[in-house]
């Protein structure tokens, strides 16, 4: 069988766009091979199954989510705006594909977790990570917020699981209207969920 | 073609069962015949197509849904309980899914919003309608809040919106978990969205 450079390469990224246009269930591995031009044998060259080229797929684009994020959670960016920032970058990203394709495709990994969790252990265990990572960084954020007396003591924990929660159904909801706007309007009520008792000056409407 | 006084309606509880159980694109009318006890040929004389089937299914569920959050959101519960107490009911729902099939199965609607919002117009209005009207419950009792007092004049449809978008992040997690516990720990996150300016006297680790 040919081995061509890049085809493992074109097999992920046409996974990347149809399964999230689509769903994974609405993907086969005939569409994936015809979309990267790459013939069916050759397909299990790179890959097991279409459950693998995912697996290796979502490693691509959680990689991707973390360059994303790293300007977000750099240290040198005051800890107090980063969630909201986290938003703001969400809402251009899904901005940007309403502007390519039409559509809020809402988050890869999101729309997997309702997919599969219940169907594929493999995958719900890799989304799971990718989330899980996301969290840390909220978590160590409020962490650092704790440190400098900007929060005081609470459940880092649970409050940045409120805050990625919160995130996934902002996301859901922008997909759902296709209108990534409501990721900016409903932003800074993500500050409230972690902020919100410490700052009592700020009105009630400024939060909300 | 022999009409079956109850083939409609199981066909409705198979395509309830079946979706929410796997996903809309995993399950075919063969499917839906087999677990039903009707015949392919009968399917079509009460549905134009499986998506038809969907939207009458939704229609029940919505129903179901009203039934169960009526209570919740009786005038005669206290306003300022009524949010937390749907994150409750919805807890129990999710846990009771759980203690008969081994899997929290999500939000139907939800589910929906993310493997269809994208590739079914039909859907997608349906479960935005859906949505909105738990909003509009939810702003009512915001409103209600801001007429006794208890909440300062606020931007409810937001604020509802919020709330709503929350709910189905959090059960989102709930799901990729399998942990209805999680809606629980959360639950009171979401009266933070609502209320953290207001209750001012509260500490910010029972909020959170």
């Amino acid at each position: 069988m040919p081995r061509t450079s890049d085809a493992r390469e074109r097999l992920i990224a046409s996974a990347l766009e149809l399964i999230y246009q689509r769903s994974y269930a609405e993907v086969g591995v005939q569409s994936l091979c015809e979309r990267a031009g790459v013939k069916k044998g050759n397909f299990y060259y790179y890959f097991d199954s279409k459950q693998d080229l995912l697996v290796q797929a979502l490693e691509m684009r959680s990689q991707e989510l973390r360059r994303m994020l790293a300007p977000v959670f750099d240290k040198d960016v005051p800890a107090s705006s980063r969630i909201e920032t986290m938003f703001k970058q969400i809402y251009f990203d899904q901005k940007s594909y309403k502007n390519k394709t039409g559509q809020v495709r809402g988050c890869l990994f999101g729309n997997l977790a309702l997919e599969l969790s219940t169907r594929d252990e493999r995958i719900r265990k890799r989304v799971d990570a990718i989330m899980q990572a996301l969290m840390e960084l909220v978590e160590e954020t409020l962490k650092e917020l704790i440190r400098t007396g900007e929060l005081p003591e609470i459940d880092t924990t649970a409050s940045a699981q409120a805050v990625v929660a919160f995130l996934e159904g902002v996301i859901l909801f922008a997909k759902l209207r296709n209108d990534p706007e409501l990721i900016l309007t409903l932003a800074k009520v993500a500050k409230s969920i972690t902020l919100a008792h410490h700052e009592q000056s700020q009105s009630f409407e400024d939060i909300v």
